[in-house]
């Protein structure tokens, strides 16, 4: 992205499973935006998001680009000839879904930035919020699912497909029985941790647990792992956890991070030496600073950094 | 790292946990090397292959470079008091010893590279190896530690320390009670599946263990756990696998990679669509093209790196 696209005008889509986000906007202090719940018909809610983006643009002057930030699994190379689609999301109407089609018909002439919402957000995070300066971080959001983006030596990491964070194995706190809510592993990172498995787990919502609820103890000690395997794997130098468990309900954000940042130390047992992950240790495992405006302002991010 | 100082003649110093690996060349070709064993007394093995590597020069011509690819943690930032420095090692002798220091003070005028054995092996491998053409791979070895480097987006991964994969944590295997050997983790990867947890768990070397040994069927199902998560975390294109246990002796490297690919596909399930993972995988996880000699090669590219 060059610095000179930074600030001009764009449209985003946040693409979520339960609504669509679209704004049009320059950066976070600069938003206009409205929502659409993300039905069963892929072409409705489409033409639904490029009406409205038609629409501000006739109010604010044209769009340099637009940023596209969808639930996944994605196709984002960009020599395949499903690039831009969703592809074999276990949201059944959406499977197969071309996305970047639908917008650049209706926009032929507007360059289009595509990514995961985790690693939108992640940029969103690097641009505007706790990663910005950093090299190297690791967005995390707890939420409907478990997934994580990495921003590694200043550059979004992308590799094969894109990381699936949420999908880990990690170490069972002996007795817990619990079988896990992922169809895919049972009692992977998101089957023991995401809103649905702390929901089967207690019969409650996150934010109607009891601060001294068992399953608070669990989810933090089982997000603590996690946590200590990425820092293993990617030596980020924070770590951001945002989506909506992390709001914690009745025990409060800054007790749960806190029960995270003390049960990272544990599990890592002073191995790794740095300031980070020791006295700074409240510094380094943060929510994010845009709260729940990260995917939409990475959307942003995206469309500013499609522009030639 | 400038393409012009690729093939020219640097030292190379490889300081593994058992022993040191020593060399003059310009890369996999072209290398004269010796070994001394990693004792007790820091400084004098320094100065064994300080001396060696002086010999080299007089008879090779002068050294261009000289690359130090050493077992950790190391403190790896150039602005640091202690930069230069073996840190926290479980290696007591070796704690706190300051590695580069002793090759300056002999060679004040020779560039020096500095990096972690498994960061310098897969610089290796990347150069001249099964990670050749690879933007996104990653390198494992498993010996006396375990240890992985990553290359993402063509350049070696670093980010606040640098990666520790051997200390990520894995789910057990029901009914594997086995402590582990990792002071201080326990049974974390390396505590589970490094060379002395093969040795402690069965009474023998892993040379002798017999194929139908049931710590192979569970050093696999660890591993394959381990490289279920590190696909989950960093999205590589290829996963090498080196060190000393990989050759799993009387079992055959062959049937351990099998073993390995298999058990990944069943962890992972089918969520990651990708031909790599799947059909392919034979090519996914694979050995080290430079076997042994990654390490040292790494080396030698370090230092080769080094030369502004």
């Amino acid at each position: 992205m060059t610095r000179k696209h930074h600030d001009v005008l764009v449209g985003a889509i946040e693409a979520g499973g339960t609504k669509f986000v679209c704004a049009v906007g320059t950066g976070p202090q600069d938003l206009q935006r409205t929502e659409f719940p993300t039905a069963d018909d892929p072409a409705r809610v489409l033409s639904q998001v490029t009406d409205w983006l038609g629409e501000q643009q006739c109010r604010r002057g044209t769009l340099q680009g637009i940023g596209i930030a969808a639930f996944g699994p994605l196709d984002l190379h960009k020599g395949s000839p499903t690039y831009g689609y969703i592809t074999s999301s276990p949201k059944l109407a959406w499977r197969n879904t071309d996305i970047v089609g639908a917008v650049r018909r209706v926009f032929p002439n507007i360059p289009v930035g595509f990514d995961t919402d985790v690693n939108a957000a992640t940029l969103g995070e690097h641009r505007w919020g706790n990663g910005a300066g950093l090299e190297d971080f690791v967005y995390v959001t707890i939420g409907t699912g478990i997934g994580g983006g990495a921003i590694v030596g200043g550059q979004l990491l992308h590799g094969l497909v894109h990381p699936e964070m949420g999908h880990t194995l990690i170490p069972r706190v002996p007795g817990d029985t619990f079988v896990g809510v992922c169809p895919y592993h049972g009692a992977c990172w998101e089957g023991l941790c995401s809103g649905p498995a702390l929901l089967k787990r207690s019969g409650m919502l996150a934010e109607q647990l009891p601060p001294e609820h068992e399953a608070w103890a669990l989810a933090t000690q089982y997000i603590a792992y996690a946590v200590a395997n990425l820092v293993c794997f990617l030596s980020p130098q924070r770590v951001i956890i945002g989506g909506s468990v992390r709001k914690a309900g009745l025990l409060g954000e800054e007790h749960f991070f806190q029960m995270i940042r003390e049960k990272v130390q544990v599990a890592l047992n002073g191995y790794i030496v740095s300031p980070a992950l020791n006295e700074e240790i409240g510094a380094f495992i943060v929510p994010p600073l845009l709260g729940d405006d990260a995917g939409v302002c990475g959307a942003i991010a995206l469309g500013q950094a499609a522009i030639a």
